[in-house]
């Protein structure tokens, strides 16, 4: 996939019935990513993001797009872009959660959270929006949603989980905020870059280990040191990817640049999971084809962590004001759309599961 | 809500930092809507992608958007586009099935079709725009996704129906391509814009009607007429709003203008589906409140409904090689569709409602 700065695009295309010519001011930023060229699901947001603002702006305004570690470390995006080092990042909150809890409700991404779609609608139409640009302004930086994953699978695992219990003492790498539940658990999280997934679990470093779904995690080759996917990843129902800009370098953008950065999230947002969900499928039925063993979690396993998950989310609401702004806004909508999914999305869609478990499909 | 042409956003807000000055050629474009201006949802889209477009060109490209008989009729803007009599038209192509049944592939506005999210996936990461750009442009058009309803509901009742028997000889107001179904179980369907079906209702002109969802149907008063309100509505799982525009009028624009028109479609077509999820609850709420009886469809009625669908299927498959070649492509999508979303999505969701059920939430 093309990558780096988009010398070709600078020149437009001669279009002869056009009459319309921009002749905006150059413009051009370095973005860096969490994630690694090879994933173009997550990693390829940003590109879709760069080559949408090129597009609208004749090449005038050029993002160019880093994977992790070219310009900065995987983990080091989001100081890069508070500093002003990069003009963005693209990442996910919830990864710099060390530095305040509250970035990973600006993200979704806590346990049993909103799914994909209902944090989209509380990002764009709910309160989402406000309430995370007034954090993430704390950290000088101005947020736009630029994909999201959709539920992720639970992740890989060498044995069976029957209970609770066998989770205990586990070496899990897992992502961003799920350690701060998985660990009340007693499971031991390990956070890692995507890059370096795959070795810890080669080398037993880790026992388990999720990423988001199967095509990244078959890429990833996690398929071939641990025989059991289990589902759903409770800790990432809907995780929101972030395209975070230095304040600075935003607010020095024309009105005009302003909207373009604006739509061109947008469409990168939903293009991710449009793309995650085309691509899962074949991935899953390969991985099925290759002895990968799909497994539920058991319903013990899930109200444990439930329970746990409520348990951190109401000692974080008792001592940490700046959490519990964004919690009680988010998790009144859970219930509100919890409720509301529940009708016509959840009847409609078991009724199409049953008619694909009866081959009717 | 503002409408109509935004002369006050032709001038920019002045910013002291801004270095970028756009100077694009000025292009006024007149869209039509199929829905009334009291919809902020459905007919609220035109007006998010006019507003996108005018902010990402400083004014210079304006939109004016006419909702439902301001231009031309409800059901008239689809040849007022392809005619060039207006530049775009949002609506929703299955209004346009008795030219082609295959334009009701073209936004998955079919039964037992494909739901919100994979539609959008179908659309911009399968072979959706392709084949919908490939039909469309037999009619003189370019389309652009622009916005969907989700799962819509089933529609108010006056009388309980327990079987497919009761909807024998049932008038019933339905969108689109579902009265193709609905005709087969011997439902007399008929098609009427938004803005007509209150007072059929009233008068009792129709038995029964379907428009979305909670949020709009307590706008158009269906609930003063009839007590029943079923689901889901298995005819329109995941309907894809279009915007449709003249041919000539498209490959007029720049480059950069064509780009800018698809990210702003974008952006729209992202928030309708997150304005219906969050304005539909409360709504939700307040018709039950009122007396309103939520009730699932019998199986039967589901099952019979499946079978009618997938017989008319194979006799479009049969018998038109331009329904065939979009069907061919989508329903396979569907199939790993189905099987994906039955996993992580399900799951997580249906552990989520039992858990709001239990008043865990």
């Amino acid at each position: 996939a093309a990558c780096g700065p988009r010398e070709q695009a600078a020149a437009p295309a001669a279009a002869p019935a056009a009459p319309a010519v921009i002749t905006g001011e150059t413009v051009r930023w370095r973005l860096a990513s969490t994630f690694p060229r090879a994933l173009d699901t997550i990693w390829g947001a940003a590109e879709v993001f760069a080559k949408a603002v090129s597009d609208a702006t004749g090449g005038r305004f050029q993002v160019s797009t880093h994977p992790a570690g070219e310009l900065v470390p995987a983990m080091g995006v989001f100081d890069a872009a508070q500093a002003g080092t990069i003009e963005c990042a693209h990442t996910a909150n919830y990864f710099f959660f060390g530095k305040e809890d509250a970035l990973a409700l600006a993200n979704g991404g806590i346990s049993f959270g909103l799914n994909g779609r209902q944090m989209t609608s509380w990002f764009y139409e709910g309160n989402g929006l406000a309430l995370s640009r007034e954090l993430l302004d704390t950290f000088n930086l101005v947020n736009f949603a630029c994909g999201n994953t959709g539920a992720q699978m639970g992740g890989w695992f060498r044995r069976e989980i029957r209970s609770p219990a066998d989770l205990q003492g586990m070496r899990f790498r897992a992502g961003g905020f799920a350690g701060r539940v998985l660990e009340r658990l007693g499971v031991v999280p390990l956070a890692m870059p995507a890059g370096e997934i795959y070795q810890a679990l080669e080398r037993g470093t880790v026992d388990g280990a999720e990423f988001v779904g199967p095509y990244d995690d078959e890429k990833l080759g996690f398929h071939r040191v641990a025989p059991f996917y289990y589902y759903p990843g409770f800790w990432e129902a809907g995780t929101q990817l972030d395209l975070l800009i230095n304040k600075t370098a935003f607010n020095a953008l024309s009105p005009e640049y302003k909207a373009i950065v604006h739509n061109a999230a947008a469409f990168a947002h939903t293009t991710m999971l449009a793309r995650y969900d085309a691509l899962n499928p074949a991935a899953l039925k390969r991985l099925v084809a290759g002895g990968t063993r799909l497994m539920p979690f058991p319903r013990s396993v899930m109200d444990t962590a439930f329970r746990a998950a409520h348990e951190l989310y109401a000692e974080l609401n008792a001592t940490n004001p700046r959490w519990k702004k964004i919690y009680d806004d988010q998790i009144a909508f859970r219930r509100d759309q919890v409720l509301w999914h529940g009708l016509a999305e959840a009847s409609f869609d078991s009724y199409m599961q049953l008619q694909g478990r009866n081959n009717r499909l």
